[in-house]
């Protein structure tokens, strides 16, 4: 894979504006690297673009694909009823090897649903799951499960750290990423029943692990990986986006109100942009869902030509990277681990160990 | 108790600055207020600043508390070893029916642990809960549970935004507080299995039930109580106090680097600065532990006298309105909800139901 240049399958319908801006940012991806493009969609409106942007042909290919989710469709019958799909095509190239890699920014739930059922996991991995860039004050984390899995064991939280330390080598260029696990308290023995438990994998695993992050920490820069499940990590992502809209609504308020002047708001306004751009994944191209025979990007449907080339680029950095060679070795270096658990007592869902007294026991050294 | 002054036992020794700055907001609870307070602590110290105020002794008594728990002491260990604290000395008022309510600026941990195992719980009450008041665009909601049960089952949930609904409305006055459950997803159905169940109760309880709430739209004031596991609730809290912190470290990078022209920043900073101070609960007075016999109140370590007059006087609040009382009646008239839910098969602890085809049921509808 690594002689070859990495091909990555573009769902060309996908996003709010359609063939009309995924296009050209495939087009920049495979001009600017060394990519191969697959776009897949509707033919006649993909060589329509391609005719109007005087497209010569190099490195980029058509599939068809006659039929197209909708962004407000229900996914479980999208992946049911669209078996034709451009979405679903494109995933069934990564199946078939006719594709290293697939990106969407269609609906989002759709192209997770179809990839989850349609690529084949990396051996060893029981839980695909999705990953996203969060902004710090230094530079960025990577935040897994962000959504894919909302019920989880222990153990399970240890795979995601260690998907998340390849994605961080292989897209952050972190040498030795320094992992934590979301909790309530630093010290060891902070958190519900899923997290202790994960502490102690972690602790015992090959990565690089830092132990707990608090949420009041999670900006800082000082960690690269921070783990929780895919419920936690949904409501925080979702958080830091509604926070920062919700600050910029009070600002422009202010604006109104005359309260700061109008320059002072403006300026404000500006810098809260700038930090709520961060935290939307369509700046660093898309949201990787990790875990799978290829990867799997999901653009924000808002997504630019140039997010969209961005996560074209992170698809092929990827696959150049041979990431997910890495994580084969890396989920097997750590199989004792999973195994164990998985057999013992303690390989409970999340929170379902609750000895008599855990509630009593959980609450004197609590400092909320 | 309604006919009598609400009698509110203050740890005078606790917060980051004793009895000089607690003394002070206690006082002015007093003065203002029809409120009895009792000052916990040690008695020549607060007989002293008593005397360098010229106060007079009307409705302020002292009991004496040799012993005091240090903020960064670990409340288990001051539970067992300092059964003279002022904390424990205060909370034991409570229990004694010697005070209505109870509040301490000190070690939070040490506060709540020694509230949970003196004072008793409201008939019916399971597990009592920490709430906080959070900003909203407009005003603010009332969050539940932040940190006081990590591990919890679905009708503990219920149970909170019970708790949740008599103090929105007796502290924010909401005639008819419009109750969420904190979840990924608006629709019924998005969720883990906990607040699938939740959601369900919720649904056929006498609450106003909303239904799910998402991250991102926590702050935009559209509801009145959100409820969540103490897990979630703690990372939510501490995370917009990092995103505030965060973005205020950001802009007075800025300002430095003179990015913005120093007034700007400045407007900017101020701006933030309003919307992370009522972040912080000590704009409120306190935290409430609710589902006690009595009320308690944890406020912030660096609580000013103000924030300390405010503890006060919510605390009084709460008696007055006869808080508990409702919150008896309430968590009667659900009563079916969760004694059916303790002892059905769906009793199991949070998350811990995971039937086969579950994850894959799951992400089908997903849509991060």
């Amino acid at each position: 894979m690594a002689n070859r240049r990495p091909r990555i399958a573009v769902d060309a319908m996908g996003g709010d504006f359609g063939p009309h801006v995924v296009i050209p940012g495939a087009l920049h991806a495979a001009k600017t690297k060394k990519i191969d493009i697959v776009l897949v969609g509707d033919q006649p409106r993909i060589e329509a673009e391609l005719n109007a942007r005087g497209f010569k042909g190099q490195g980029v290919e058509i599939v068809h694909a006659p039929q197209m989710v909708e962004m407000e469709e229900k996914p479980s019958e999208a992946l049911r009823k669209k078996k034709d799909s451009s979405i679903q095509v494109a995933v069934n190239l990564v199946r078939d090897k006719q594709a290293d890699g697939v990106i969407s920014a269609g609906n989002s739930g759709a192209t997770l649903a179809s990839a989850m059922f349609t690529i084949g996991r990396v051996p060893g991995v029981e839980r695909p799951a999705l990953a996203t860039f969060m902004p710090t004050e230094k530079s960025h984390f990577v935040l897994i499960d962000v959504g894919a899995n909302v019920d989880c064991k222990p153990f399970h939280l240890l795979q995601f750290g260690i998907m998340a330390d390849v994605l961080a080598r292989s897209m952050l260029g972190i040498a030795n990423p320094r992992v934590a696990l979301l909790s309530i308290g630093e010290e060891q023995g902070k958190g519900n029943l899923q997290v202790k438990e994960a502490f102690e994998l972690m602790r015992m695993s090959s990565l690089n692990f830092m132990g707990n992050v608090e949420g009041r920490d999670l900006f800082t820069g000082d960690v690269d990986v921070v783990v929780c499940d895919g419920f936690v990590g949904n409501v925080v992502l979702k958080q830091s986006e509604g926070l920062a809209s919700s600050l910029g609504r009070l600002l422009k308020g202010e604006l109104r109100r005359g309260f700061f002047g109008k320059i002072g708001t403006m300026l404000a306004l500006s810098s809260l942009k700038r930090f709520s751009r961060l935290v939307d994944y369509a700046e660093y191209g898309g949201a990787p869902f990790l875990g799978l025979e290829g990867i799997c990007l999901v653009c924000h449907g808002a997504s630019n030509s140039k997010a969209i080339a961005n996560a074209v680029n992170m698809a092929a950095r990827f696959v150049d990277g041979n990431a997910n060679e890495h994580l084969v070795k890396d989920i097997a270096a750590n199989i004792n681990l999973t195994v164990a658990r998985k057999k013992s007592r303690h390989s409970e869902p999340a929170g379902s160990i609750e000895p008599a007294g855990a509630q009593e026991a959980a609450v004197p050294d609590q400092t909320p």
